[in-house]
């Protein structure tokens, strides 16, 4: 005989499309969504429904709003754009403390080996955002993987060729590491661009 | 600022209800949401609603069904019961293969220190089916807890003061671990239970 009846079979199925979620871990949550309140059940669904219907990207900057223009494009300066791959990356940009900045999501970083090209991501935009305000720095915080040292890479030579000043998100040991375990090519580039004091 | 747009904000705050999901799991799971296609999304929504208005106990043992009778108290012998504390026991003893019994699920364990009594559990309708059946055996598979055991021997005196055979599953040690790491409890049992070669 089959182990689950087929609505939860099903659930199941949906939770396990969930990043990181097997079977197991599923059919906790459909266990727990069985035991819920039929409302709260419910609210879950809509808010479901609500965040995927609403949420989209914002007209300037590609980041997730529910408005045309999301929250920092209002407020911040569009003078300084900082170039991150996903929407998520700008969360973690902005527990940084008075960067005061806007940023420009690429939705994706260059790869050729998988096809992925300059048209595959948002790089056009970019430019135009660039060209139609007089921007003063473009910061590359895309992460420090080959791709994403490409893409960053990629998009400052396009950028100096237009006159801007490009930088980039400075690399090398993480703050309360132990340099016992850090990687060598991490180590390397430390060294590189050690300051002096 | 607040850190996410409200749509996301509060589908987080959902899937953080999810047992063993914090903020960040939570945060994971609602842009995998965004992510996927709005019919994968109305998919999931609706099998959440349709697993719980479709899922209710069976009237006879108490297992999950979407029917009025489950398919195990359709198929299997009604003259063994096997009393489990939740549905999800069921599917860890329906893997025995053979066995051909039915089940009754309590839906909690004798915990007075927590104020649950005899009458908060599913005691009840198990002594009415073994009254109405002619039952010949009652295997208690609550867990080997001290709430798990008080409620086996609790159930087991009042089936014996009807007439009724009961066993409760062996304690011992489980096939393929380390006697070294088997807790002393464990270990006591499986001496004191011990079988002749």
């Amino acid at each position: 005989m089959k182990n689950f009846i087929e609505p939860i079979e099903k659930l199941i199925g949906e939770f396990s499309r969930l990043p990181g979620v097997g079977k197991k871990t599923a059919t906790r949550y459909a266990y727990k969504i069985i035991n819920m309140k039929e409302e709260d059940v419910q609210s879950f669904a809509s808010s479901m429904l609500k965040a995927k219907q609403n949420v989209h990207f914002c007209k300037i900057c590609g980041n997730w709003t529910d408005e045309e223009i999301c929250d920092i494009c209002k407020k911040n300066n569009q003078k300084i754009i900082c170039v991150v791959e996903e929407p998520k990356d700008i969360l973690a940009m902005e527990k940084v403390k008075d960067f005061g900045g806007t940023y420009h999501v690429l939705h994706g970083l260059l790869d050729p080996l998988n096809g992925k090209g300059p048209d595959d991501i948002s790089i056009k935009p970019l430019l135009e955002r660039i060209s139609k305000n007089d921007v003063q720095e473009v910061i590359m915080a895309t992460n420090p993987t080959v791709e994403g040292e490409a893409t960053a890479l990629y998009i400052a030579k396009l950028l100096k060729n237009l006159g801007v000043k490009v930088s980039r998100i400075a690399q090398g040991v993480s703050l309360g590491t132990d340099i016992e375990y850090v990687d060598e090519v991490t180590l390397t580039r430390a060294i590189l661009d050690r300051k002096e004091l």
